[in-house]
């Protein structure tokens, strides 16, 4: 999907949530396990409940992996329901991968190619030939860390390179790269003041922002220093979304919870 | 297994070569490919001919992901055959993962318990609440990215922040982290001589060397600046042993190779 369908898509829907699919065995409700995929149902129900107020889902594969071949199975069975019954759905693979050239070739063939996803979060601390084979793919996004929402996030990415912080040289280099166009950065909300300052790096690409929610970033915030013409946001939200209830209606739940920050998304829409 | 009794192994086996798995359906011979799991048989060829020349086992994530629900499928065959076979081997997941402390807890959880591997290799981007839920598993070691083998190392990784290379605040830091007696450290051939340096800062911590072989680093050079009296390296080769011939002999010949390097490895060890 281009960038340019995903914004088509935000203004119809009024919308630039994406949900996050951080599918836990231990959390989602128990009566569900007795089903044969557990994972899958869970993912289902919540996506067919929360579909009309988001365009994204982004599964956080560390979530599957833990789940081994099982989980591999529930990620796959995801993904081609939403490219079956979903085929506007904007959809993100939270996989943090970066290595060397070879190796990236092969996750991003991986998610791309064999899972179809239209983005990959990507880690850019072994730079430029870690990232550039995931961003030879036509119509594919590669969604560099940049500033991310932990705590841990200030040990280096705001450390002091010439007199500027690791972080905007992550960005600022990634912009030499071939291919470049297929960029997105992740930004963490809880640092919207950041976003600022981010914009004047890239003023026109798409950030995909967690920590709004569980996290306590707020949405307001966020768009007011990081909203674009085109939007140029996609605001995450997961556990505050998918585990607002683990009782039978949990989907209804989830869906109320999605259609809550698509409501103040609208607002923010409405002001540009 | 602890870093001792990694130790133990390498003065016993006058090797410490580590054998990179990254086992590539298109690479591997032809004839393999009729087989049911063609990755577990060219694996299982490939370890019963050079497990005696090495202490250690890399299987290179990325490669196994890229094949899917088979990929994972063959992975846990392969790492559940190291275990039932070869069990005085040390096995470390090369999977650079890194993600906030939930979704390592995750990946840790992936790698450690379900698929019991020694070890793992993690990005330190995300900083120290990424890293540490990999540090609480007693007897496991997280092998942080430090300076890695490939051109992209020096987008960031030789940055200067305040006076010091990010590479070494990275490994400065992580020193302070929870449990950080169980971190090793990935740091290239290519680059030998930084290993002086890293040494200052970490005298005794188990060094994961890639880049010797294909990536042109010499592994005289690691030695001269990188050994301790306890070794404290895994030196690792893939393509140079697991493709050196793609005839019905491979085995045989990745078996060579790994003793070729073995015993360049065993006049190493004499000299200490």
């Amino acid at each position: 999907m281009t960038a340019q369908e995903l914004t088509e898509q935000i203004f119809k829907k009024k919308s630039f949530l994406c949900v996050g699919l951080d599918t836990d065995l231990d959390r989602i409700p128990t009566y569900l396990l007795s089903e044969k995929d557990p994972v899958f149902s869970f993912n289902k129900a919540i996506i067919d409940a929360t579909h009309e107020y988001c365009v994204a889902y982004k599964p956080n594969i560390a979530f599957y992996e833990a789940l081994g071949v099982d989980g591999w199975k529930s990620l796959k069975k995801t993904i081609d329901y939403l490219h079956s019954d979903y085929p506007e759905i904007y959809t993100i693979a939270d996989a943090k991968r970066g290595d060397i050239g070879n190796t990236s070739r092969m996750y991003a063939k991986a998610f791309f190619d064999d899972l179809g996803f239209d983005s990959v979060t990507v880690a850019p601390y072994m730079g430029k030939d870690s990232v550039e084979p995931f961003l030879e793919f036509n119509n594919k996004h590669t969604i560099l860390l940049a500033l991310t929402s932990n705590e841990g996030a200030f040990d280096f990415q705001t450390l002091k390179t010439n007199d500027e912080d690791l972080y905007k040289k992550v960005i600022k280099t990634s912009k030499e790269w071939n291919n470049s166009e297929n960029l997105m950065y992740v930004v963490g909300a809880t640092k919207a003041e950041y976003l600022a300052d981010i914009r004047k790096i890239i003023p026109e690409s798409f950030l995909l922002v967690p920590g709004v929610g569980a996290q306590g970033g707020s949405l307001e915030e966020v768009c007011k220093y990081g909203i674009t013409k085109n939007v140029g946001l996609l605001v995450n939200s997961s556990r505050k979304i998918i585990y607002a209830s683990d009782s039978s209606n949990f989907a209804e739940i989830a869906a109320a919870k999605a259609e809550a920050m698509q409501v103040q998304m609208a607002e923010e829409l409405e002001k540009l």
